[in-house]
């Protein structure tokens, strides 16, 4: 059984992947790192997850003596760490942006000067559904964020023919992490919905590269908005294509055999999704204006993080995909 | 002081307009109707609202002695409401969508045979910000329906250039009537954001109508979604121009003398219109796609129900357009 | 492996029943029946469950083929299932009240007439931590109430001193079961809290019968309020003792060897047992008062019925008690 | 028409005083003070309440020039802002516990050192319902706590009587006030309920102070509940008689004649007071123990702070009491 670290463990996402990895049947989680709350157990901060495991500094000798590593640490932070496993050997999965774009200077426009550019080209962007193959092979797997999650899942099997697409997203109020601030109090938040980033939000470029690969080079508009809820994101596409296609037929076919994508007859709500590693799609043609309409629901702790880092771990690791996540 | 009435108090919007007129120092309330629940106090059903009023039976002689009316009866059952009242002579604001839509073939494909269709032509559609000194001489006001004033107002200053409109909408459950059922149970709302009327909303047709008149001949996209809040509404529209404009004049300049439109810096949230008039709203041109955004939030029940009916009798009767309202 | 069957399970907690089975290594869910939805699959009601079963309408023959029964009928319709079920051998645990009271009169002072009295005498009152031993050879379980079940295992270790109790209990809306009404409408609900079943809750009578049997002959004060969240349930426990005792080693005593209790160094809140079997529990001395204070907190769902009954089966069938619940 | 200033605005109580001081008809708005936000309009703040003033630093010379002021400093530091006001002559409502307690050691136990015990003695317990005729003379009111001001209205009728008394109350969010916190944060009491305060709430010393006055020298237990909600408290009072009274009669005849206080039929909800100055009040006998159970609910900005704090200030200044209230 490989043995697993979660560098990174006391936020919303990292904390959630000790959990899971912690009742992983297929993994050994040895040790949970910190930068803010070294010393306690990770019980205490998250009694529900009951993870017995008490948080740790980050040690590069300790810690690298794992076989598996997620990283959970913010952008600019992560990078370094990641760097430091990968010296010793450990398989990384890393949930900050840092891997995700695969142009420094993109990355750089819109976070901080990237601490390992060398590292970029052997980071693997981590969608299983569209990336599986990779991802098996790959020592550092860049998990996507969240938006871009549900995003490209909506968006893939439309790609070859997209000409323009609207992404109006709805997420709750753990998306914006758990140090506490004006907007995520709960005054703030409650009996409320806001738009946010509107400006431009960090995870636009990431959609526009995946869709790149996939075969549309367009530039998509992209507007979060922060909805009264703890867990889950909902994503809603509109889609100017370039010709008529079978939309029905297309997702079926994309999905036929994906175990954690579910097409499904009406929009789906986020409430079903709710602490799975589910991504539930409809796609409808609007008659009125021949716009493909497409809503994906996903956790966005889960499959926007958390357990989407699972997913990725047990296809690198030679672990059923599905393994630890049904 | 001009007496009113209003029929069909018992739900949530026609409750709220008796509370604003029975407060309201320029009008004197002087009946309350209901279908179910005749003889009891409103102030039984909405404790907040303290209007110690008895819900009657509609009676056309004993209610069209009032000089005006606000209607809260559903689509179909409005119109011979309105008919009888117009008998009598009263002045009349209906809440439904009965005197929406300027043509009954388009009222009937979305609704129900129209039972007064001769009445289409009397009626002025009562979004203030536009329609003013029509409302002002009316005798019928048909008042928009919560989706259309956000989305109205939200579009009406670019108009003339608009090429292609998405409109993503997300609205409290309120929205949905005060009938319990499976959509409005708290345990299916809450924790959720759901997608709904995909197949074509009723308020689509109200919106294609209205930016018509105002020069733009479009079909807009447009899909609700509720969300886990109890009053407020917020639209996003993704507009495409036909060509540049200078948004930020075009916005000032429409609403600079407007006593219930406020531009903001930033995208509005819907608690900060909550229990107002108010309509906040916010444009932005996307730099990378050239799209305007443009936010509108409003209070559902207020702005895009009775309030708004309130405004529209204040114009009616020559009472200034704030009075009761602040 | 033993077959299951769970027979009305369309409702919250019988769904849930059905989706811990389902997922249990050491049951085999057989068959789901319901009298609202039959021919629907579960996955389609709560599709977050993905219960793939297909609700079938209940036929003693066909369903007494089965080991083991989670009935979750309303009061005077579990009954006859339970007897139907039991005359073809299925040990059956059962979610309503119908066996959790040992007096036939007092059952039917609060509820209705009992349509088999005859079984009474045969059922144990299913509280894990207070009955292990009768449960593991019972044929028919009567799965505790919620407000019991926090307020009992609160109470517990106190009993034999317990002069006046106060139980002050907050429930999740979902306690309110899943047929919309006026109280479950979200706009109802949502920033409410409301006390109800002042003039008398049924689950006072199974609080004072079980204190009873742990040797507190008294009559408890009960008053439930239903606060704006899903799942989730605490009480809050007001005790005057008749002599001064070591609370804290009372406690640790009673729930050192429990799987599924856990004593608190602070009050618990409800989030920290969100969709587990847990109990927490603290107790606190009240130095100004000499009260002593006891605050619990469940999963309604879980604890409160579903996950409480598979801890009952586990006992049953000689299972692992925490199998299929960790 | 008499001038007001409120120091310390930008949190949710001294916004909400200067928003209902600023529509008050019989009051003049003529300054707004804060120490965080200098510069800002009130309305960017709270968009809502939309107060065009500007936060000032506060300015004794400046601000003495007022007739009325409402102070909104935490305690410790409002005492020395209430001497200076006083100094000027202005008359004042303090919301801070700095002037509730007689005893300046029972406050410096449970607070901090008193800056101005000489002011002690000047200063009127401002719960209008019990101290209406002293409160019209006073230079200085102590606005109550949110928390006393519920409970002592649900107990004021029965205190001569009462013998043991447990309040368990529930209240919103912004009882915690703006700044954020762990515990406000909307991912850690969204879906959560949590006693707090269980070792010793401040409020219970200013319940039994004025318990006492009433004739009640008893020691109440007290423990406070977060509940999901932003605005609105209930409390939940069991009370032990020294004998038995006609309840019903008792508060029927002490609130007769309060604009403020409603008696209901049923426990009430705390939506039905939101927004308002109102207490809904149920009082009903167990029959089974024969406690007394009294429910009150208030919005805990409002009738647990500021608009008691207008009413106070009616009082002081000759007008209505209800006036800008309504």
């Amino acid at each position: 059984v490989p043995s697993a670290i979660v560098a990174g463990a006391s936020g919303y996402t990292g904390a959630l992947a000790a959990a899971l990895l912690a009742r992983h049947p297929r993994f050994d989680l040895v040790g949970i790192t910190s930068r803010s709350d070294v010393g306690m157990r990770l019980s205490d901060l998250y009694p529900r997850h009951r993870v017995k495991l008490t948080l740790e500094e980050f040690n590069a000798e300790r810690h690298g003596q794992a076989d598996a590593a997620v990283v959970a640490y913010p952008h600019g932070a992560a990078a370094p760490v990641v760097a430091a496993l990968r010296e010793h050997g450990v398989r990384v999965v890393d949930l900050s942006a840092d891997f995700r774009l695969r142009l420094v200077d993109i990355y750089e426009q819109w976070y901080v000067p990237h601490p390992h550019p060398e590292l970029i080209g052997e980071a693997v962007y981590g969608l299983p559904e569209l990336r599986r193959a990779q991802i098996e092979g790959a020592d550092i797997v860049a998990n996507p964020g969240c938006f871009p999650t549900a995003a490209l899942l909506a968006l893939a099997p439309l790609a070859p023919w997209l000409d323009d697409v609207v992404i109006d997203a709805k997420t709750g109020v753990s998306g914006a992490g758990r140090t506490p601030t004006a907007t995520t109090h709960f005054v703030s938040a409650d009996e409320n919905v806001t738009p946010y980033g509107v400006a431009g939000h960090r995870h636009v470029t990431e959609i526009d590269q995946e869709l790149a690969f996939l075969g549309a080079p367009i530039r998509v508009t992209f507007v979060p908005h922060l909805v009264p809820l703890d867990q889950g994101e909902l994503v809603s596409c509109y889609c100017t294509l370039r010709k008529a296609v079978d939309v029905e037929a297309l997702f079926a076919r994309a999905y036929a055999h994906e175990p954690f994508v579910e097409l499904t007859d009406r929009p789906p709500g986020v409430r079903d999704v709710r602490d799975t590693n589910f991504c539930r799609i409809h796609a409808h043609v609007d008659e009125r204006t021949q716009k493909v309409l497409v809503f994906a629901a996903i956790d966005n702790l889960w499959k926007g993080a958390a357990s989407q880092a699972v997913q990725n771990l047990n296809l690198m690791f030679d672990v059923e995909e599905t393994v630890g996540l049904l």
